[in-house]
């Protein structure tokens, strides 16, 4: 795609956002609607599945030719990252969003011929796009992002899967022992956006997707490794661990051994 | 003492609080200076040091005859609660303010007689104070808060302390397996407001009395139950485990067997 194509697409999902966001606060919350998926820790409301609707519905208009990926599977059966691919998480971190109506997220990505094109991650409740692609650079709304300090692990506060880190799973006890200190949001959206402003050193956790698609052009764009956590290639038709961290951080990551 | 009194104490720290903001903005962190206290978890800076020394001039103002219990130790050697005692944490969430500027908070109470009587948890990012006492209410600035509703440990979020959870101590691991999923924020200021808003079913962890002192005045107030995770009374001159929860989460946590 051409830079002034990119930055259409970039500008028009932006008001998207900032047009759900308004959305939400006005109608969607007033008749909140809950179900359970896969458990009770697995939830999902009317709002994730309208929100996935509606982007669906405007990718379709603005990219026509594109499968789409959504978490509610309002998208497509995608079986290949040929030609343009759309990821969408309507809501991520739906706990969050039921409970405490804070620390959730947005996220769209764009991926052509299988390399991360565009990306955003909305923090809802802040109003701030975390937006932008390797061609045009990374952005906080109109802020441009600077690659984070290439700290190690031992001087920053790492981002980690709740639940992964209770069954003691991905090396988390060790890496967290070897942090400052572990922090769980519950979103993995707000947990990459800490990433992302250099507040955290890293996050790790499993997950699908939709959960990582956007993170990873926003991240890679800035020069932060995102990778499984044994340091190999995502594959981004499945499941994964996902590690991304400083250059420093990443490394010491994928080498700590169990203790 | 009397209801004016109370109401002019609330309003004048409110006003403090807002002063030191904005000083914060504007000087002190063009400057800051980090040193280590226990060790590399445990880090004081300059910021810490300065806002206790201004709160503790003005207390000696306020209310001349009180002694004063501060984190850093520019107050008292209090070894009695007979009288009014104050609690000053200066800066809660010192490593969240030095690596990420945001959910750190400045904490104050006064307790009369043992009393907890009066008390302040600035969310200083958000420049949000929450305030009051058992005979005025509690607020967030403005706005009265009630209750929290009385949700089951299994239908809440719990907030635990990170390095208490990564040695396993306790029983967090038992605590958030139970519950809908634990969360990490790494400010006891900023877990109990969690709480208070009734985002959080409850926040278990071990502390200082500068970490609890002002949210059991401001939980109690709100009818939330607020012990050692034995259930047993606060020693509020010493360190202790702290439970606070819902009533029926409470119940639930300090009955729960290891497994």
């Amino acid at each position: 795609m051409e830079e002034q194509d990119l930055l259409r697409f970039d500008k028009t999902v932006q008001q998207w956002l900032v047009d759900i966001r308004q959305t939400l606060e006005k109608n969607l919350l007033a008749n909140l609607l809950i179900s359970e998926k896969k458990g009770r820790r697995d939830l999902v409301t009317n709002v994730d599945k309208n929100v996935e609707k509606i982007l669906t519905e405007k990718i379709h208009i603005l990219d026509p030719k594109a499968q789409i990926l959504g978490e509610e599977g309002f998208g497509d059966a995608v079986r290949t990252m040929r030609d343009h691919v759309w990821f969408i998480d309507p809501i991520d971190g739906t706990m969050n969003f039921i409970k405490q109506r804070d620390d959730f997220a947005i996220m769209l990505a764009l991926y052509i011929e299988g390399q991360g094109t565009l990306a955003w991650i909305m923090d809802v409740d802040k109003g701030i796009i975390y937006h932008g692609g390797p061609k045009i650079g990374i952005f906080a709304n109109q802020q441009k992002l600077k690659t984070p300090q290439n700290i190690r692990l031992e001087d920053g506060l790492i981002e980690v899967s709740g639940g992964r880190l209770l069954n003691q799973q991905l090396k988390l006890v060790e890496i967290g022992r070897k942090s400052l200190g572990i922090r769980i949001i519950g979103s993995a959206g707000m947990s990459f956006i800490k990433v992302i402003e250099g507040k955290a050193v890293g996050y790790v956790s499993k997950m699908q997707p939709w959960d990582f698609a956007a993170a990873k052009v926003l991240l890679e764009s800035l020069k932060m490794p995102f990778t499984t956590i044994d340091g190999t290639e995502i594959d981004m038709l499945s499941s994964n661990t996902v590690l991304t961290a400083t250059p420093c951080a990443h490394q010491e990551i994928v080498h700590l051994e169990l203790t």
